[in-house]
């Protein structure tokens, strides 16, 4: 199988990307991850830009990779300068890393422009720049910005500054999409002839979003000839983002024959994925290719009724491939059969057409109508269940509570307090507890009022608390859905709860979470 | 130009997506504004499978279309039974669309395995069926599900099926890869043979993105001979979503010659997106092709240099074309040109070497550090800068504030309440108000303690209140970030709070809210 090589930049274009900022240790952690996946280089910016990037190299020298490069990016001398005496130039030198990428203009326009040089200083900064980087024992990868618009406007030009860095050394030649406004056939056609110039040199190809392309052009390039792709894991970068390597790399190895990184990783895509993004501090797209939450989920019932008699009649690959999971969603077009199936677990002899089908069918639809989405909620969709079939008793009741959040002294002192009144059969018990913010003080007084009465709720602690404003155009009046993530240490689940304040749909969220935690130890078979 | 006819399923295959449900009257503005947009044909689903789709179908009918066809959508009928005594195919007629799509089965195994049924019945069901509603005055369009991996396993029967349609007298033959499995060369080749062997017939393509190819397929497949783009027109849809017509339409309009919609109607792109996903109630993805809000942000402080000298570097289309805007991003990665540039407003005299711009940047960076992120809050930004270079008193002090939340009876009659002391010069005022939760009461409260000093403040509100969970992992205790916007009428401007508690990260948002419209109401000619 071929081998095409994975370039990652998620450190450097990927904090391009609007809303995105790393800390140093972030950085380290999203290297150590793309290393264990098996990437083969880690791009990680310029050592000059910032006092972070500094000491991003520092930590980075002394952890050992097991299959990755690290690898500093920055761009030629400047104009009228010899590399040699350039700071910039010799910044990336003590970073230390074994690879260097020098970015170089390709486009006649952005010479005179942009930098405003000659055409021929310029191919002399490309030449000189990569040639004293090569002397210093580096391997030099050269990234040609705007390549593809420079070769649409002068193609002479483009390829004569590919030939400069091939006779300054460089190992490979990166043919850049910058501005993301190149067409699948045009990369076809531009990689082809490049390749055809350069026949015996690794071509490169890095693509942006601007056009939904990225990831198409991609795969286009290596179809002509491309060897190396550059990209940021999940896709993040300047504008629409750069080429998701996690969606290439899927679709080279797993759909094309190709070689991106060792079989046996290929079932981490998802973890690595989601990891990087839970990093990232960003929200995985549920949709994302191969490693989204929603990437081999089924709604339609005619789907989940195909997939139910053979998962390939709607799906491209086995989940599990990619260490992704299967789910069939809880909505009104999944149909009457897979509400039934959840409903049978109840209640065996239900039907399709049992009074109590279309009973929990008209209440599904009225719950969504106010705002309900049992899709990640499972859990509270299965205590709604047992409500609606009367196989539920409530374990305890709140009679009464209240939350106070105030301050002195301007909000640096602000402090939130909640009382909570539960009733357990015919006892009573009333706690305080003061917390970050009112719900967390909430939270705090409902566990402690029921831990004497239920002690196993003393082990379970949230793992993840999601708010969603529900419509935005009433603004602070607007209505609000909580998503809780609730664990105990074995198994997690999903409540939710709608309101229109934060309060109350938290509330609604956490009394959930309780009550599926006791049915789960009544009933040791519970499905939840 | 040549004309590529855009076959939008937003209110079907969109439906059919994680997250989404439509109301009949979502329903209907999303037909209405892809009929403004100039979209050819609006497929509305089944009228058959749920009684909300029969109710917009009923409405649908009475609404005069400008451009658009409306299309109901529905499978061949059922093995064993003539389409004209089908009652799920005579349901498709009672919707009374001039249009209507069939869907039928082009890959072996799906007849045999999934519908369980001979070959050859299966090409009866297709022909019969768009025979049957051909005579009924509609005009047809099949759409050959699974076509794609049907064809790489038994192309002879693919293509059979196809010719089955075209038989009964299809106007169009959509070819889908239902399971968004297929690579751009594989299908380039399968368009390019079906288009040889149908040479005088329309040839569609229906793609799925669950190899993030969706768009990028599309365009293939065009330039293979395909005239008839399917798709929903935000990529929404089952698993990794469909096409998303906006781009393919972006892409084939102003990169590739083609004619998809009235060229004067391309700059309502952007706005006729972002109301359909305000519609559909979802966030529309910052970095989305063409009409994202991140689509023409620049963030990198090279990428903000050359734009400043010459747009087309760093962008592919003027912005402008579809609608959309550029912005340059406030960040620690912008560089010091651009924090310079905002400081100049205030203290012309500054450089970038001055005390003020070092002092800013650090300051800059520790918020940033903390939780803020002024990207999408310029005016919380303009403010810090005021503070930070002593240009800035108050115009009022938050002494103290509280907030209650509190039930007696169930969270149903769950009331909140927030008292406000706030002091004017020498003056004090408490006021209490009650709201839909704590924050929309301290809002409330906030604005009523204020009014008597700056009567302006009575005819401001909020248009959108985001929050936004830092640090997931802490659950209940985590860091919120709470974005606003508020506008007077005339201009809107968004602010940001960030606190462990919402509470917190709210006032302080609301507060800076209030301020920003103070000093605007001062000085005219502020830049906020």
């Amino acid at each position: 199988m071929s081998k095409v090589v994975l370039f990652d930049s998620s450190l450097r274009d990927g904090a391009q990307a609007e809303g995105i900022t790393f800390s140093v240790e972030d950085k380290m952690k999203i290297l150590r991850s793309l290393d264990a996946l098996g990437i083969d280089y880690v791009e990680a910016g310029n050592p000059t830009s910032n006092p972070k990037d500094l000491e991003f190299f520092e930590r980075a020298r002394s952890f050992p990779l097991e299959h990755a490069k690290l690898v500093a990016f920055g761009s030629t001398c400047h104009k009228g300068s010899a590399p040699q005496e350039d700071a910039y130039v010799n910044a990336l030198l003590a970073a230390q890393t074994p690879v260097v990428a020098i970015f170089g203009k390709s486009w006649d326009f952005h010479v005179t422009d942009i930098i405003r040089t000659s055409l021929d200083e310029n191919l002399r900064m490309i030449r000189e720049t990569v040639q004293y980087v090569a002397s210093q024992n580096r391997e030099v990868i050269f990234d040609a910005e705007h390549f593809f618009d420079g070769y649409k406007k002068n193609p002479a030009y483009a390829v004569q500054t590919l030939a400069a860095a091939q006779e300054g050394g460089a190992s490979c030649l990166v043919l850049c999409d910058t501005n993301g406004g190149t067409m699948p056939h045009e990369i076809r056609e531009i990689v082809s002839a490049v390749k055809e110039r350069f026949p015996g040199t690794s071509i490169g190809i890095h693509c942006h979003n601007d056009c939904g392309l990225a990831v198409g052009n991609s795969l286009e390039a290596v179809l002509a000839g491309a060897d190396h792709v550059q990209g940021t894991f999940l896709g993040f970068g300047e504008r629409c983002g750069n080429a998701s390597l996690c969606t290439v790399l899927g679709d080279l190895q797993l759909k094309m024959g190709y070689t991106c990184i060792p079989q046996e990783k290929m079932v981490e895509l998802t973890q690595t994925a989601r990891y990087i993004a839970e990093v990232a501090n960003i929200t995985l797209t549920e949709k994302e290719p191969f490693v989204g939450r929603s990437s081999f989920s089924h709604k339609g019932g005619m789907h989940i009724d195909g997939v139910n008699k053979n998962p390939k009649s709607f799906e491209h690959i086995s989940p599990e491939a990619v260490g992704n999971s299967r789910r069939f969603l809880m909505s009104e077009v999944a149909g009457r059969s897979y509400l039934l199936n959840k409903l049978q677990k109840l209640m065996p002899g239900l039907t399709k057409e049992s009074e109590e089908t279309r009973r929990m069918m008209d209440r599904l639809k009225e719950l969504e109508h106010d705002g309900y989405q049992f899709e990640g909620a499972e859990s509270s969709f299965e205590l709604l269940v047992r409500k609606e079939l009367g196989r539920y008793r409530p374990f305890f009741e709140i009679e009464d509570f209240k939350v106070i959040g105030e301050t002195g002294n301007g909000d640096s002192s602000f402090s939130a307090y909640a009382m909570v009144k539960v009733r357990v059969d015919d006892q009573v018990k009333i706690t305080a507890a003061e917390g970050d913010g009112p719900v967390n003080a909430l939270d705090k007084a409902l566990r402690e009022s029921l831990e004497g009465f239920f002690p196993a709720l003393r082990n379970i602690y949230l793992t993840d608390y999601k708010v969603r404003i529900l419509d935005t155009r009433e603004a602070t009046a607007a209505i609000v859905r909580v998503l809780i993530e609730t664990t105990d240490g074995k198994e997690k689940w999903s409540t939710i709860g709608v309101s229109t304040d934060i309060i109350g749909a938290s509330l609604k969220a956490l009394v959930d979470s309780l009550e599926v935690k006791l049915i789960k130890d009544v009933e040791q078979h519970v499905t939840f």
